[in-house]
């Protein structure tokens, strides 16, 4: 399949869609399901997500020097996938993200601090099934940076959702990772043009250092 | 921007995404989002989407005649845009969908029966701020088949919520729109890989039709 | 039935249960189905609320004065009720709040604004299958000031599912109603021990009064 | 306090509150947050609920014989609280619940076999914050028998939600506990006026045996 975009993008533009949101003044960073049964390019699931995760460890070091606080999202299920409802029909391969088992666990490069939460979710949206919005609601955050994998899988979910419980959403592109460009770009155009903003890291790390007033520390 | 797909397809069917999730034992029809508001080109949010309202009143039909229940989605805010979040920050002429104005109302060509319900919603997944899963638990559905516009919005996120909320979902392909056919079909891959069954509406109407043991009253 | 709380009052405070939370630094006042349905003394599911009422009225002006936002909600149904789900087969008298007529408009002696967003609901709690947590969000809301009807039923509902949100609560104990004083009074006490602060509206008029450094315009 | 139900009594049944719901056609039992942290005596935040614990036994083994299927609950957070929300504010004991504790485990006496799901909750409702619906939806279950602790905490506010989205509920009283006696049955009256059926488990067992044809196996 071959997708032109050409047309799309000038209609999307005539319809005005796509305006910038902006950040919130409480944002918070999320790391969506940078577990290494998806970054671990030997897992039955994985892919080389190299490239995201470096810039997700620069964006992660500015958030902590400003006191943006950071939420983490992995994906895993009982052996058996009871918890797992319908999704196993379409995607079995789901059975390879068992709890306590290395698949599950963030990975090393973008560990969490002890302070940071990680929540365990079994679909798609980081809401969904999930307390995450009762925390950022406790916690005053109005907006979310979103970072993790897949662009076109939890993170689009993720962001959709994001938006729909009432949060500035704005997505660091370079930080997103999928299994293939085509649909990395596609979710991005949709996000971009519908629910979020999509800037790259190095902008939103300057951003993050004028609230703070002070360079991250890396 | 343009797309090639050819190396995501071999790389999802590798990892076995895309499997084939059938339909329930009591499936409902849910037609999402036909409002004048979108279907009418001369709306400013508006297209043409005649071939998919078309292909929409035959599956209306089958879907009766099999005693399948159908629930209608409509967008619709107040005219200050209170009740609409920060979404119009992003997509600013959703201040076109008025409640009480014809941008609102169904689009007559597939126009509800006095026993179906018009749901009124504010955001992109017909779940979302609504009572819908209520109504399908109620009634015992177990299953949706999906039809409407955009594609690359409101059925996509109304997709994903119907599988993360336990149903499993069948979008009927030609009977989804979008204002442009590079993210129609960029979703419907998204769809068909991850989380529902896509297919033409002749082969759902002919599954109806088993089901009911006979042909549709068009 | 009677019931002696002497030997539960103990054994609460002895868990330490029902510490006082305080009202975060955005207040929202909320108020829940004070709607002529239940206040109108002649509907058939109706009572007699004026007391709490006129407290509200007061609520409302030192809100407004102070900025502080104000959502209201009310139920409301299709005459077939097949918006209802399972409701109406405990509770059939809801074929009494039928969209459309008085019995779903807000009492005149609390009259919204025009700027105030009045949410129309089918279930108990005004964050059930309604879009007021993304309405809350997206105004960096983190705390609400509940009053209405009844208390042991939707305020109830609401109160639990306003914690659970992650939202600060404080229930105006003379602006709620119900049908009758012992499950009013059985609902504060849980109220008050496990999910929300409960105060009478005089001290939370004071507070608000404190916080926008003038008396409230009645 | 003392609280007099008799003017509430005359008034609800007056207003045709309280109507028999009956069980469905797939019911599911729910066993909500019998774990020690509750029912160990010598817990901070734990009492004797060794009657409604023994009663569950017997519901267990009749929803097993007629291949009723089971979910369980229990209450768990990290242990500085940080996925706990506002709710420390009021209930500071919670920190009594850690995971990884026998305080989050089952009690043994009605422990879950292998196949049975156990959700880890940090809120009063079974539905807040996790995926139950979606594994009853995908079970195609249309109704909950519920039982545990606390009736008026989270057993009260898991049959509210229960109602809400869309389930047939029925509540065994004799399986339900309480810190005490007075909340226990204020809350069964609001539950069984407004909500769900009440009903002694030795009628719920019979009803189970009824549909499956066969006395249970204890």
């Amino acid at each position: 399949m071959h997708l032109d975009y050409t047309r799309a993008e000038a209609l999307y533009a005539s319809q005005d869609l796509g305006q910038e949101i902006g950040l919130g003044e409480r944002p918070a960073l999320l790391v969506v399901d940078f577990q290494l049964g998806f970054t671990d390019p030997a897992s039955p699931i994985g892919g080389d997500m190299s490239a995201a995760i470096e810039a997700t460890v620069d964006l992660l070091a500015a958030a902590r020097t400003a006191d943006v606080p950071v939420w983490y999202t992995v994906v895993g299920y009982r052996p058996d996938l009871a918890d797992a409802g319908v999704w196993p029909l379409k995607y079995p391969r789901l059975d390879a993200l068992r709890r306590n088992t290395p698949a599950v666990q963030v990975d090393p490069r973008v560990a969490p601090s002890d302070a940071e939460v990680v929540i365990l979710k079994q679909y798609a949206s980081a809401f969904f099934g999930t307390s995450l919005h009762s925390m950022l609601a406790a916690a005053r955050v109005d907006s979310l940076i979103v970072t993790g994998c897949t662009t076109s899988g939890c993170v689009r979910a993720t962001v959709v959702d994001g938006m729909q419980y009432g949060y500035r959403v704005v997505v660091a592109e370079d930080c997103c990772a999928d299994r293939d460009e085509a649909p990395h770009l596609a979710n991005l155009f949709d996000m971009r043009t519908k629910y979020a903003d999509v800037a790259p890291s190095g902008q939103i790390i300057k951003s993050l250092e004028l609230r703070s007033g002070q360079p991250s520390r890396t």
